[in-house]
C-alpha cells in the first residue's frame, strides 16, 4: 500500500539554492529603464521550480504564485541575487519562498526587490499529483517560515471564499 | 494647484486589449511538456503594462501581482489567448485584470488557464507616482470587477497585517 | 468522394485577431534606434499563422508573403498594434491580411507602419495540402478585401511570368 | 553642390556575403516541425541589412521586401545557407537579393527554400535619405540581376497603381 | 600617487557564487539532444563576470578563457549547477574558476561537465585597466588554486611563445 | 572490417565557411557597452559545429575549446565577421579554427577580435565516436595550420600532465 508519509523527510538544506545571480541585460529593461517585472517573475519561477523538483525528487508544476510586491526597481548595471527554499510540504504540494535582491555591479549593499511564495505540485508520468517527502524545518528561521506557510495557505482559501460570495451576490 | 481628480475619466474600453494571441513555441515548454508558468507570467505582465500605460497616458511600473492560480496546463500546439482590462483606478495606481485561456491550433473550445490581477503605478520622469484618470465602469461586468478590485485591495492590506503580527509574535 | 466545397463556410470574424499589441524592447532596435524590419515580419507571420490555423481548423504553413512596404519607422517607447484577418480562401490556400500600426506608450494617435498579405496552405499530417472552408465576406470592407485578394493573386502570377520571360531572354 | 553620382562606384563583390550559415534550433520550429517562416524572414533581413550597409558605407533601413515564396520547408537537423548581394543601386536606395537554401547536418545536396528581394534606403543622422554609390555589375549573372531589379521596381509601381484604381472604384 | 597594492585584500568568499542553477530548456539542445557547448560557455562567462566584478568592485571584461574540456554531455531534463570563484588576482587582472556539473531534475548524483578558467581585467570609465585588490586565499583548496593559477599563466605565456616560433619558422 | 582510413579524404574547402556576419544587437552588450564575451563564444561554437558536421558528414559534439584571447572589444554598431575551417582531422576528432573580426556598420577596416581552436568528435546514433575522413591540406596556409594543430594538441596533453603532477604534489 502506498503510504506517502512513509517517504523519508528531507531538510530545507537538501534543496535550497542560496545565491543565484543574474546580470541585468539591455533587453530586460522597460522603456523607463527599470527591469521588466514579468522578467523577474519568470526568473523566480524557473529558480523555484529547480528547488521544488529537488524536494519532490522529480518533475513538479507551478500551481499558484502568492501576491508579489515589487518593493524597489532594479536597473541596468544591477545584478539580481535570488534565494529560494522550500518553506513547507503538504501531501503532494510544496510552498517555495523566493527572495530577490539587487546589487550594483561590483557588489556592495543589496536592495530588497521582492519576496514571493510559489506553490508547486509533484506530478507523475501521467501528470497526476504524487506524494512528496515531508519537510524537516530545522532552524528558527525555517520554523517561522513553516508556520507562515500554513497561514498563507489559509489566507488563500479565505480569499477564494470571499470572491465566490461576492460573485454569487453580484450574479457575476 | 494639482488636483488629480480633475483628470477626465476614461472608460475601460479606451485601454482594453480584448484578444492577444501567443502561439506556444518549443522553448516555452518545461521538461514535462507543459508551458513554463513563469513564461505565462512574463506575457501577462507585458500585456497588462500596455493596458495600464494607455489608461495612465504614459509610463507605469508593476508594483504588485495578486495570487495567480494555474488552473490547467497549456501545451505545445496550443495558442494562448489573453484578455486584459483596467478594473479600477485609484489616485496613481490601477488594477489590471488579465485572463489567459488556451485553444488548440485551429481554434475551438478554450480552456481557462489563469486569471490574474496586477497593480501598476503611473510614474513621472523622476520615477515619482503621478495621478491617473478615474475609471468609468459602464457595463454590469465592469461594475462587478470594479467592486471586486476594492475587495482584493482590502484583502491584500489585511494579509499584510496578518503577516506582520505573526512575525512580531515569532520574533522573526 | 472528397468534395472540399462541402466544408461549411466560415466568416472572417470567426478567425480574426482585431488588436494584438507588442511593446518594443531594446533588442528589437537597429543601431539607428528604429525597430528592425525583420522582427516586425516575424511578428506579423506568427500572428497571421494563428488566424490561418483558425480558418483552416488545423495546421497551416506560410507559402508566400506579398510585397511589404515599411511606411514609417517604429521606435523605442512604441507599442506595435497588429490586426490580422483572412481576406479570401481558395481550395487549400488562404490570404491573410495584416496591418501593423504603432502608438506611443500611453496610447494616442497611431501611425501606419505596414500592411502585408501572407498566403498560407493547410496541410495534413503528411504535410500534403488539404481543403479549407470557403470564406464568407460579410461587410463592405470584407468584400473589398475579398476582391483585392484575387487581384493580388493575378498580379503574382503575371509577375512570375514576366521574370521567366526575362530569364529566358537573358539565358540566365 | 551635392552631386551624388560623384560617389565612386562599388562592385557587387565589395559588399556580398557568399555563405551565411544558420543551424536550425528547436525554438525555430512550428508545431508541424518545420521552420517558422517569419524566423527565416528575420534572418534574411538581418543579413541583407549588413550587405546594404556595406554598399552604402553606413546605416540603412529596410523600406520594402518583394514577394517571398517559400518553395520547400526547412526542418530540425537542417542548416540554412544564405547568400546576399546588392543587385542594383539607385539614388539613395538599393535592392539586395537573398537566396536561402537548406542542407542536412553533415552537408550534401542543398534545397532551395526561397529567394527574396529587399529594398534599403541609406539614411543620415537625422534619418533623411542620403545618396549611395552606383553599383558596378561585372559578371553576366550580376548584369542579369541588375536588369531584373529594374523590372521588379516597375512591377511594384504598376502593382501599387492597380491597387489604387481598385480602391477608387470600390470607394474603399 | 596611485599605489594599487594599497587596495585592501579581499577574500575568495567575498565574491564567490557557490551554486548557480540553470534548468536546460529545449532551445539549448543540439540536434543530437545534448546541450549546445557554446550555450554552456555563455553561461559560465556571464557567471564568472559577476564574480570578477565583485572582486574588482566594478566593471570587468573577459580577456581570455583557458582551454575548456567538455567531459560529459548535458541533456534535456538536466539542471546545470555552476560554481565560480576568484582563484588569483594580479595587478589589474583576475583568474576566475568555474565548475559546471549537471544533475537530473529532482537532484541526485552530479556529473562533472567541465571546469574552466577565465581571465578578467578591471576597466575604468575609459576602458583602461585599473588595479584590483589582492586576493586572500584562506583554505587549503583556495591556496592550491592560487598556486595552479600561476602555473596556468606561465603555460599560456609559454604556449604563445611556441606558436610564435612555429609561425616564424613556417613563414606564416 | 571497419578501416576508418579508407574514408575518402576531404579538402578544407569542402567544409569551410569563409565569411559569416553577425550584426551586434543591444542585448549582446555588457554594461560597459562592449559585446559580452560569452555571446561571441556561443556564436563561434555554433559556426564551428556546422563546419565540423560537414567534414564528418554528420553530427559532431564539441569536446574542447583551446584558450581564447579577446584582443579587442566589439561594440554596438559593429558587425562580427567570422571565418571557420577544419585545421586537422584525427581518427574521430577534428580541430576547427575560428577567426572573429569586427567591422563598423558600413564596412571598412576590420579589427581582429579573437582566434579560437575547437575540437569536435563525430558521434554515431548512440553517441559513440565514429571515424572521420582525413583532411587534405592543400595551400601553404592550410599546411601551416595543419602543423600547428598538432603542436596545440601536444601542448594540451603536456598542460594536462603538468596539472596532474601539481595536484599530486599538493594532495589536492
Amino acid at each position: 500500500m502506498n503510504v506517502p508519509t512513509e517517504l523519508a523527510p528531507k531538510t530545507v538544506a537538501a534543496s535550497i539554492v542560496r545565491e543565484q545571480v543574474y546580470m541585468v541585460f539591455p533587453n530586460d529593461l522597460n522603456s523607463n529603464d527599470t527591469v521588466f517585472g514579468g522578467m523577474i517573475m519568470a526568473h523566480m519561477d524557473r529558480l523555484a521550480a529547480v528547488v521544488a523538483d529537488r524536494h519532490a525528487g522529480g518533475v513538479t508544476v507551478t500551481v499558484s504564485v502568492d501576491a508579489v510586491h515589487f518593493m524597489l526597481p532594479a536597473r541596468r548595471g544591477d545584478v539580481l541575487v535570488m534565494h529560494a527554499a522550500v518553506n513547507r510540504a503538504w501531501r503532494s504540494s510544496m510552498e517555495v519562498g523566493v527572495k530577490v535582491e539587487a546589487e550594483c555591479i561590483g557588489g556592495g549593499k543589496r536592495r530588497h526587490i521582492l519576496s514571493a511564495y510559489l506553490t508547486f505540485v509533484a506530478v507523475d508520468a501521467d501528470g497526476k499529483p504524487r506524494p512528496v517527502p515531508p519537510l524537516l524545518a530545522e532552524t528558527a528561521d525555517e520554523k517561522r517560515r513553516y508556520a507562515e506557510a500554513e497561514l498563507r495557505r489559509a489566507s488563500r482559501l479565505q480569499h477564494a471564499e470571499d470572491l465566490k460570495r461576492l460573485r454569487a451576490q453580484s450574479g457575476g
